[in-house]
């Protein structure tokens, strides 16, 4: 099932996609739901962020191709974005005035489906998960790593527009030995497996919910792999993942 | 005004307190809303966090009196904590099995009322506050600052139960000279005002609406003064601001 949030008619609904139509889902997307057996062509509507999540949370050095000489991380070093900064599919990436370089960093991004803590067994995990999408972690590096850096990364990950995920959630996905591929103006600039993961999805969550309650809608951004490359106006952005889709953003820089 | 959230018969509401009464507020508490003209008396209540943010961020190094040698902040250096860690009330706050040392951190709290992005003159900032209420930054140290510290302040700021809040909103309430009183177990382990403050209420508001939009309930912790207090299973921690209230906690270790 390929799940989304549109626009039709100035309303936003959940809806499944099948093919190329959009059939309007009634009920709890994260519980019981039935879906319509009428389509709207997907051309027809606006997609929005596939959920609205209560946190999103980034996942940094998760890829041996990205550490660059830096060590690799003995334990799931995580992060928060705010809510604020998603976005949706079609929707501008937008560059803060003062920010300097800003990156883009292809992600795979689980979805959290129902309330969770604590998670003690890997197996279960797969049961609080509703499935994954594709997510763009933009990440603004003077704020985050230059040499006047922030005590803390809240405006490097945390600025409105730095959080586009979509086009939709894939509820059956293998994330054990995903590609992922980024590119800006139809030029290949990442392109990484999970196989190189230092820590799994079920790792990872797990480390999470150990510490905080995840919940419906909660987004998990697993990491980036290998260099990451900068944004400038007008760029158009894609983060490809097979058998999920094309989550594609344009840059433009604040007015 | 006073407000609140509450729990009664099993549902939520918002709330006035006038004395000892809480009155229910109907209608939309951040925009038009009547208050009911009969009171239960607050004893008979269940007293919720006050607000049920978005994002909840808070500043570090804010009090002269906090810094311990470090060097100034010459801008606002914010950080998110996630949604998760929200308390009210005589909640519990719960030491995870393996934080090592928890530190209370009594903030005064600035509560947003109405959406904002980039505020640019300070005058307008009150226009965008609902109010400010009590709160405790609860900080574990050793994945904060310790010597195998993580990379960023997730777990640190962020565990379940790290950021109790109220007990209620104070609507008309001057910050730029407000006392912030911590005690453990009825003993002053932190006396601060806000005129040791390195960045003002609306300097704060404004940075941060630079870079994100704020929305309706969020929370901003605003730093804490001096030094701060390790928290122990049984503990009573209260947090005082004259003019707002108490806010009171019972600490426990994770089971």
């Amino acid at each position: 099932m390929k799940l989304v949030r549109y626009l039709s008619g100035g309303e936003a609904y959940y809806g499944a996609v099948v093919g190329d139509g959009v059939r309007r889902i009634t009920g709890d997307p994260f519980g019981k739901y039935t879906v319509a057996p009428t389509n709207q062509h997907i051309s027809q509507v606006k997609l929005l962020p596939p959920v609205i999540p209560s946190k999103i949370v980034g996942i940094a050095l998760n890829y041996r191709s990205h550490l660059a000489g830096r060590p690799e991380p003995t334990r799931v070093e995580a992060f928060l974005k705010g809510p604020n900064a998603l976005g949706g599919p079609e929707d501008f990436i937008v560059l803060p005035k003062d920010a300097g370089r800003v990156d883009a960093e292809g992600e795979l991004v689980a979805v959290i489906g129902r309330p969770c803590r604590n998670i003690t067994k890997r197996e279960d995990v797969w049961d609080y998960l509703m499935g994954f999408t594709c997510g763009n972690d933009v990440s603004a590096r003077e704020w985050q790593l230059g040499k006047d850096q922030d005590m803390q990364w809240w405006r490097a990950k945390s600025s409105d527009t730095f959080a586009p995920i979509g086009p939709w959630i894939v509820t059956e996905f293998d994330p054990s030995n995903a590609h992922i591929m980024t590119r800006i103006n139809g030029q290949v600039v990442q392109n990484g497996t999970t196989q190189d993961f230092i820590f799994t999805v079920p790792e990872i969550i797990m480390t999470l919910s150990r510490y905080m309650t995840l919940e419906p809608g909660d987004l998990v951004f697993t990491g980036t792999p290998g260099t990451t490359p900068a944004l400038n106006p007008g760029d158009e952005i894609e983060v490809e993942i097979p058998n999920i889709g094309v989550l594609r953003n344009t840059v433009k820089a604040a007015e």
